[in-house]
């Protein structure tokens, strides 16, 4: 099969996907190419549920991430189709049911990962944009743009940065929005992968965990994500919402996620090392090329500075088999997005061909 | 354990989710009794995919689906989290971005399946409502009032009702719909369950046909339903949305649906024969105690009127054991839903209780 070039019109990442093979190396689609824990797939061999399940989701999961979250019960959570799902009902939540006082602006970091702005937009609300110090929260433009926004995105570790926000920032950030009674939604769903420290959980009554075990254990295509938060009306109204929105999630999928979470803790940190080598590859071999590249402290992305990011994205594929993700769809028109979840021979290669068109 | 009484601040339709068992007969939850296929539990056996699908569904599984749908490619398709997802699809689709030189409401038949309305909502839509004449359109009163319309919702065969609308309403409603740029959405998740006669598949440019593998099926709880539409735009608009949303359907409940569309014939053949003998059952039974009720020409729901419904409810249940959902969820506040998807024994027992209460 010939391969069909790309042309500037093709630059969405939707056009990238299922580009796979044919010796093409991609550092597009973010996802992990490692399997689950052998476990997940064992428990579902002799499987014969087929009625709904709970809207709010299987309850000995939730039993189990209620150990995991503090102050917690079941009731704290949703299981939802991917953090997607658990971003997209709290946000529909929050525009029509949140602080009234506001305006339906959601405030986050740019860079920030490519679904939100449409997120906040299709829940009827308005993203505004904190500006990045080397990939973090500017915690006084932070300040300066908050007051008036229902809800403030964080997501750390980040796609697209790899960047971790500092545990001060966080704690600022929980105090500032907990005065502002301003919602947090904190995407941690890269949270058990950060290279430097411990995940810092933000707390307290206007906060919304989102997570997923799509990354942590490999079941991207599986979608199974959930939202943690104390704020009961909050959690009523989404359950109430998902309902007619999608009903339970994949009862299947729910016991997989069950199966994962109860998997010996070896399998993370076995992921961890694999994930912090390939970046400390990655990173090298970008800091030797001469890029302008923030250190990933977290998750599997690195953003590089390059010039004329279209035309490279658009010619490292038509020209070099290269899958690379532009800047632009993250809010960073100027840098272009590697994922390292590929093993490091590929990374190797891939860089290679990099090295090989920049120099000429 | 001692049953929980349950009040009128109980009657909304969660409330009586997971009462089953400990004696009680359930006339509530919508969903098959009897299992899936065996050959769908099976085909998952040695299942080990982990990686994201594509957002618009499993290619095969579509590939399937365009052969029994007319005019159509796969690229027709949308495979969603059951129908729910794709009405919530369809619908946010429409809201944002449908015929301009109409008004933001969408047309539907009371009763209604109780999700239609808050879906519509939250889609940013205001419902509109068309009596019912004996549970089927009454088309000049549909007529009068679909002008200003961006969508007519229609359920045939009906939940709650179990009415199966003419053949000729539904060509006159394709007529009308085609001739004032109206969106058809037509929700045929019960179409391979009607009794008296083979389904009418709405066409046109206009129409959004949404269905699902929970009924024909009995996959309730893996949530894989569709939407079918030769609007190019409008898919593609809901693929845009639904990458953000929810991203893939999860991949193992759609290989399960693509073996459930390739088992024999017979399977489907069988169902409907045990849903028309309960049918006969049940409607035998609430005419000889002289209720108003209309004959279910489909799916599995009968819908008497019912002398103080909501008292009926909370003392079938806390009384007598027995779950009956309240007409007025479904905008029929005179009549009582029951569903008979439980096997004979339970519906004359059930029924003889009933029986027992209004006689008293």
């Amino acid at each position: 099969m010939t391969k069909r070039l790309l042309t500037e019109s093709d630059l969405y990442p939707s056009a990238f996907i299922g580009k796979q093979g044919n010796g093409i190396i991609s550092f597009g689609s973010g996802q992990p190419d490692l399997p689950p824990p052998k476990e997940v797939f064992e428990s579902i061999k002799n499987y014969d549920k087929f009625k709904y399940g709970l809207i709010q989701g299987n309850e000995e999961l939730r039993e189990k991430l209620s150990t995991l979250y503090p102050y917690s019960t079941p009731q704290n959570f949703v299981v939802t189709n991917g953090a997607s799902e658990a971003l997209d009902l709290t946000l529909r939540a929050i525009s029509r049911n949140g602080n009234k006082k506001k305006k339906n602006k959601v405030l986050m970091l740019k860079p920030y990962y490519y679904s939100y702005a449409p997120l906040v937009e299709i829940a009827g609300m308005q993203p505004i944009f904190s500006e990045s110090n080397k990939g973090k929260f500017d915690l006084e433009d932070l300040e300066s743009k908050i007051s008036d926004c229902k809800a403030v995105l964080v997501n750390s570790p980040s796609n697209p940065t790899g960047r971790v926000e500092d545990i001060e920032t966080l704690k600022r950030l929980e105090k500032i929005t907990g005065e502002k009674e301003t919602y947090v939604l904190s995407d941690e769903v890269y949270k058990d992968l950060i290279y430097e420290r411990e995940n810092y959980l933000i707390k307290g009554p206007h906060v919304v965990t989102i997570n997923s075990f799509s990354k942590t254990y490999s079941m991207c295509g599986h979608r199974v994500g959930y939202l943690w938060s104390l704020d009961k009306k909050l959690v009523d109204d989404i359950i109430e919402m998902k309902s007619h929105t999608s009903m339970n999630t994949n009862i299947i999928a729910q016991e997989m996620a069950k199966v994962a979470l109860n998997t010996p803790k070896e399998y993370v940190d076995n992921q961890l090392q694999i994930w912090k080598s390939r970046r400390n590859l990655i990173y090298e071999k970008m800091t030797n090329l001469g890029l302008d590249v923030w250190k990933p402290e977290g998750a599997f992305y690195v953003l590089p500075k390059i010039p004329n990011p279209k035309k490279f994205v658009l010619d490292m594929y038509n020209e070099h088999d290269i899958i690379t993700y532009l800047g632009e769809w993250f809010g960073a028109p100027d840098r272009v997005r590697f994922s390292y979840a590929l093993d490091k021979e590929k990374i190797e290669e891939g860089i290679m061909r990099v090295e090989k068109y920049l120099k000429s």
